[in-house]
Parts: structure tokens; sequence; C-alpha cells
């Protein structure tokens, strides 16, 4: 079972895939929890251009070097675990790129999702959790924080790729289980909300 | 006016870059040269990566570290220096990423034409050589250099790669300026048979 969690930053994401693969050791599952971009030396090398270099990026240069992270993160560490039985938790995942340079760059969504398509076909996560906090909650939580380049862009980026998250997972409706959760709720709440959803698909729509 | 030179390690192209730039700067065009992967911070970051790093590269990573490079290469480097008149000479471009991905690694020159897709529309040459000498040659140049990660992966690889660009050639005829060149002609010849269609092509062909 892979399971991926999305959101702006600042949103809480890394803080619930934490709780979710405590809650899931203590159920007894064999759990794996990871992060994009990064996981093996060259997607941390490519991790390191893309968040420290002082230099700006083209938009698309962006998007090819997420994508070669990717492509090592999936076929190094993400695939060999999936076949060895774990429960895969990934913070960020394909959907970062579409909402990220799609929405919030302006490349659009259906390119995106295009230029994605090897990791589409190969590894579309059984479930995907979008934590969305209101913008004003995100703003906040920046002001103590030192930034990265992406973080840097302030606010008004961050609301371009929320509607960005929000346009993809009106397009997949039917399709996928990416469920949004309101990211103002208690770590608790949000925990009990995802660790709920997993159980579900664990009893009911594996297989 | 926009020139590439292609070819597997160790064709000479390298050599025809500089010796092309001086006759043309001899007549008194403007010149720039540049090499691919690199040219920008990022790009030559990535080129590290692709050239140095010593861990196991997947084929669709590499390919999307290259393209990449390219994108930042394009838009930063070789667009604004068309773009201010300007001849440039790029030692690989595009379509080595064709050969070498799509046939060197067996990834397929219409998957590689496709994700290379962007730059073919925005920036396809108006010349392509491909320097092409018999790969005992090859071989023979190869024992006295201190190879890169690419280059050590030996004649068997070269000579897929040199299969590549045959294929790829062979599907741009009647659609593109692609000439190969006899890369066991002299140094001398060769310069002077890419001079002469250069020269061709800006009285000629130009427009």
């Amino acid at each position: 079972m892979f399971i991926t969690f999305e959101g702006i930053d600042g949103s809480g994401k890394s803080t619930q895939c934490q709780l979710l693969k405590d809650s899931l050791e203590d159920i007894g599952y064999k759990v794996f929890m990871t992060r994009e971009p990064g996981g093996t030396k060259i997607a941390e090398a490519i991790r390191n251009i893309l968040l420290h270099i002082d230099e700006p990026i083209e938009a698309m240069t962006e998007v090819f070097l997420y994508c070669a992270a990717r492509n090592e993160h999936l076929e190094k560490i993400i695939l060999p675990k999936l076949a060895e039985g774990y429960i895969v938790i990934s913070d960020r995942f394909f959907d970062s790129t579409i909402a990220y340079q799609g929405g919030g760059r302006g490349l659009g969504i259906d390119k995106m999702k295009e230029i994605n398509s090897i990791f589409i076909e190969k590894a579309t996560p059984d479930l995907a959790f979008f934590i969305d906090p209101d913008l004003s909650t995100i703003e906040k939580r920046m002001e103590n924080k030192e930034l990265d380049r992406i973080e840097k862009e302030g606010i008004e980026f961050m609301a371009k790729v929320r509607k960005g998250y929000l346009d993809l997972i009106e397009s997949q409706k039917n399709i996928r289980n990416f469920m949004t959760i309101d990211g103002d709720l208690s770590i608790k709440e949000i925990s009990e909300i995802v660790l709920k959803r997993v159980e579900d698909f664990l009893e009911n729509d594996r297989g």
C-alpha cells in the first residue's frame, strides 16, 4: 500500500506522516516513511540544487529536476519497499509537481500530468491526503521559520499552489482516492481522520 | 543561426566546434560557442551529477537531468545569444539525448523525441553535424584518456548510441538539415566540409 501526503509548505503534512507511521507500526504493520525530493545520493544532490542554489531556476527546469529525483526515489526506494510488503508513506509525490509547477508556476495541470505520466502509470498512490489549512494559518507558521528557496516565494505563490491542488483533486473525482482534510483541525483530529481512512482501505478497498 | 555538433564520445566534435568558431569569426561573424550539459551554475551542478557521481543512475533519471540542464542552457544562454544576432554553436543538444538514452539506454527514439518536444519546438538547430568515425578509431582514442561516467560504459554502449544517431538521422530525412561526416577524415578535411555547408546555408537556405 502506497500513501502520500500533499499540501503547501507549512500545512503540517510531515507531522502527519510521522504520526501515521507510528500508529500503523503500533497495530503491527511494516511501514517505510520517505520524502520528496530525496532518498538517494543522486536525489539528495538534486534536492540541494532545487532548494538551496542561489540562482533563479526556470519553471520547466524545476519540473525536470523534480522528475529526475522522483524517478530515482521511485525505482530505488519506493517500488522495492512496496515489493517487500511495506506500507510506504511519502511526504509529497507527483501531485506536488502538478500543483506547484502546474498551478503555482502556471505551466498548466494537464501538461504536468503528461510529463509525470510514467509515474502515474507506475505508482499512483492508493491513498493521497491533501492537508489544507487556511492561508492565514500558513502565513503565521512561516513567520517563525528559516525558509528555503520555494518557501521564500511567499503567500501569493502558495495561494496559486493551493488552487492547483484544488483543481487537480476536482479532476481526480471518481478516479483516485484523494482526500482533502481541513488543516485547521488539531494535529490529533487530523491524525485520527487519516488513520481511520487508512484502516478502512486496508479492510475494504484493498486489492 | 543555430548549429550543433553531435557524435559519440571521442568523435572529435569539440575540436570541430572550435575550428568552425575560429573560421566564422575570421570571416567577420559574431559567434558564441557553448556545450551541453553546462553553461549556467545550475546546469553545471547537474553536469557534475551526470558525469561524476559514483552511484548508478536510472536511465529515465538521466533523461530528466539532461532535459533540466538543457532547459536552463536554452532559456538563459542559447535563445538570448541568438536574439542578440550571434551564430550559436553548441557541442551537443537534444539529439544527444535521443541517441544516448533512446538508442544507447534502449528507451526508444520516439519516447525521447516526445520528452524533448519543448526543445524541438523552441530550438531545432538550423544545421546539425554528426561526426562519425569508425568505432575502432573511438576505441583507440579512449585508451589514452581519463574517462567520465558515460565514457566508461565502453564500446558496446557506444555502438548502440551510434545506431541511435543513425536511426534518428534516417527519421529526419527531408525534415531537418542533419549532415553525417566521416569522422576518419583528417581534422582539416572535416572542418572544410563543415565550413562549406555553413557558408552555403548562410548564403542560400537562410530565412
